[in-house]
C-alpha cells in the first residue's frame, strides 16, 4: 500500500463539472520552474486554462506522476524537444472535461492516464487523444497516474528493444527506482531470470519480499562482481539506468546475442566501449527516451501499452509500488525526494 | 563481368561422377594454415576424404569463397568456435554427391551453395542440409560460391538488425569489399540512399558507374566531414567494417533511430562511446558475426538469403562483383590480394 502523504484527491471526490460551454477563458494554478536551479526554485503562477484542440482532450488532472526528467528539466539539464510544453510534468491522469474534434473512443465523464509532451503540473491538461488511456471503474487517479509512464518506457525497453523471454537473464539496476520497480514486476512476470541493484537495504528487503532472487546492494558489493559469481557465462539483458560508469561492466556480462537499453543516465561522461566484444558476441546497444519521440510514434508506444499491460493491471496481477501522494504544494519535497534516492516505486503529486 | 585468372573450374567442365558406393575411404587435397602467419604459411595436404553423417551432404567442391575471416585464421587472429573444423573456408560451390540421412530436399547431382563450419579449402567439404541452397541451372560454381556468405552477411546486418528502408540514408563503408558491395547492391535494390567509402580511385571509378551517388576516397577526403555536408542533419544506418576507429564519427553523424551494425573490425582497440549521444538519439548499436551462430541460427539465415534474395540473383537483377577466380594452387596470391585490398568484390578459389 502507497504511504498517503497530505490530501490528494481520491476516487469519490471529485469536483463539480463545470465545462465551459459558453467559451470563456477560465484560469488555473501550474507548477513551473522558471529558472534553472534546485527543488526551491519550483513556482506556482496562475495562466489560462488550456482548450483542447482538433484530436486533443481536455483532462480535469487528478494526479500526476513525478518523473526524473521534471527534476532534470527543473535543473536545466532537460533541453526540451521542439514543440513541448514548457510547463513540467509528462503524465498525468484524471476525467475527460472537454473533447475537441476528430476524436475516437473517449468522451466526457471518463477517466484516464495521458503521457503529456508537458503541462502535467497543473489543474487541467491537454492531451492527444491516441496518447490517453481509459482506465478501469475502480481504479482512482492515483493508480492511473503511477504505470503509464513507467509502464511504457519499461516495457519499450525491456521487451520492443531488448526482446527479453522468459528464462532469460536480466540485470535490472535501479530496482527501487519507479521504472527499475515496474521493470522487475514485468520480468517476474514473464518469467524471466532477475537480478536487480540498489542503494539501500531497505530497498533490498522490499524487493527480496517481492521474490526477487539476486537483489545486489552496490553500495556493499561489486556488483559486476555479485552478477559473475551468480552467472558465470553471463547474462541475456540489461536494463541499465546508469549508462557510461557501468558500460565496460556490461559489455564484459553479456554473453551471445546480449541486449542493453540505456533508459537513463545517471552517470556522466564519455566511456570505454569495446567493439570487439560487442561483435563476436553479437551485443545489442540500444538508447531510449520517451519524450522525444513522434506524436506518431508515442501512440504506437501508448496502444502497446494499452494492449499488452493494461488488461494485467487490471486483473491486478502486478501491483506497482506507489512510494508518496503529496499535494502538489508539496512538489519541492517531491523532487527532493526524488533526487535522494528516498523513493521506492512512484511519486505521485495531486493538484 | 569477373576477372579470369587462372584454371578455375567453369560450367560444363564437371568431372566425372565417382560416388563412394562401396565405403572405401578416400582422400583429397586441402588447404590450411598450420600455424599462425602470412599467405606464405598456407600449406597443402592429403587427408581422408570426409563423409557425410545424418543431416548432412558431401560436397564435391567447384568453388570456394575466400573471406578476411580465412585471412585471419591463417594468421591466427581468429579463435575457433567450439565444434568448428579447422580446414579453412566457410562456403563453398558444387555438386552433391552423397547425402546422409534426414536429408530434405536435397539429392545427389544437385548444384548447390552452403555455409560451412570450415573445411571449404578442399576438393570435397561436408555440409548441414540447411545450410545449403539449391542454385539456379545457369549459375556456375564460382557465382554460387560469391554469394552465399555476403549476402547472408549483408542480408542480416542492413535488413535484420539495421532494419534498413526505402529512402532512408546509409553509409556503407568498404565499397569494394565483397561483403561491402554487395550491400551497396542490396542498398540500391530496395531503394535507399548510398552513401559508401573506398580507399582507391578505381574502386570508386566503379562504384560510380553502378550508381551510387556518394562514393568517398577517404585517402583524400574526411568521410565524416563529408557526410555532414551531404546530409546536414544526419544519417539513418551505418554498415560498419570499421570499428573502433569511426565510433565517435558515427554516433554524432547518426539521427534519432539511427542503426549501426559492426560487421567488421578494419581498426582495433578500446574506443569512446558518448551513450548521452546514443540515448538521447536512441541510436542502436548492434554486433555481428556469422560463423558463431549455431546450426539452427545459421539454419534461419540462409533460410531468410533463400527466400528474400535468391529469386533477386536468379531474375539476375544484382550481379554480385567478382574480383578473381584463382586454381587453389593460387591461395596465396589469393590472401594477398585480399589483405592488400586489391579487390573489387568477391576472389574465389577452384580445387
Amino acid at each position: 500500500m502507497p504511504t498517503i502523504t497530505g490530501t490528494g484527491r481520491m476516487p469519490g471526490n471529485r469536483r463539480a463539472r463545470h465545462h465551459e460551454r459558453d467559451g470563456k477563458m477560465q484560469t488555473m494554478t501550474i507548477c513551473h520552474a522558471p529558472q534553472p536551479g534546485g527543488p526551491e526554485t519550483l513556482r506556482f503562477e496562475t495562466v489560462m486554462r488550456p482548450r483542447p484542440g482538433p484530436g486533443e482532450v481536455l483532462i480535469r488532472v487528478g494526479a500526476i506522476g513525478v518523473n526524473r526528467l521534471d527534476a532534470m528539466q527543473r535543473a536545466g539539464a532537460y533541453p526540451l524537444p521542439a514543440g513541448a510544453n514548457p510547463i513540467l510534468g509528462v503524465e498525468c491522469a484524471g476525467e475527460v472535461i472537454e473533447v475537441g474534434a476528430d476524436v475516437e473512443g473517449i468522451s466526457v465523464g471518463m477517466r484516464v492516464a495521458a503521457l503529456l509532451s508537458g503541462g502535467g503540473y497543473a489543474e487541467y491538461a491537454v492531451a492527444y487523444w491516441r496518447h490517453v488511456v481509459v482506465v478501469p471503474a475502480d481504479w482512482d487517479d492515483v493508480l492511473a497516474a503511477s504505470v503509464i509512464e513507467t509502464f511504457c518506457t519499461a516495457h519499450e525497453t525491456l521487451f520492443e528493444l531488448s526482446r527479453l523471454s522468459s528464462g532469460e537473464r536480466v540485470l535490472i539496476h535501479a530496482g527501487g527506482s519507479a521504472v527499475g520497480s515496474t521493470a522487475i514486476l514485468m520480468a517476474k512476470h514473464i518469467g524471466a531470470e532477475i537480478i536487480t541493484t540498489v542503494g539501500r537495504e531497505d530497498k533490498a528487503t522490499r524487493l527480496r519480499a517481492w521474490g526477487v532472487p539476486h537483489v545486489i546492494n552496490y553500495r556493499e558489493a561489486d556488483f559486476s562482481q555479485v552478477v559473475r559469481e551468480i552467472y558465470p557465462d553471463g547474462i541475456d539483458v540489461v536494463e541499465d539506468f546508469i549508462g557510461p560508469a557501468y558500460l565496460a561492466h556490461h559489455i564484459s556480462l553479456l554473453r551471445w546475442r546480449g541486449r542493453l537499453a540505456f533508459v537513463g543516465l545517471l552517470s556522466a561522461g564519455i566511456t570505454e566501449c569495446d567493439v570487439s566484444l560487442v561483435l563476436t558476441k553479437m551485443l545489442q546497444l540500444r538508447g531510449f527516451t520517451l519524450r522525444p519521440h513522434s506524436p506518431a510514434e508515442k501512440a504506437a508506444v501508448v496502444e502497446r501499452f494499452r494492449q499488452t499491460w493494461m488488461p494485467v493491471l487490471a486483473g491486478r496481477a502486478i501491483e506497482p509500488a506507489i512510494h508518496a501522494v503529496l499535494p502538489i504544494s508539496q512538489a519541492v519535497e517531491a523532487h527532493r525526494m526524488l533526487e535522494a534516492g528516498d523513493n521506492f516505486g512512484k511519486i505521485i503529486l495531486c493538484p
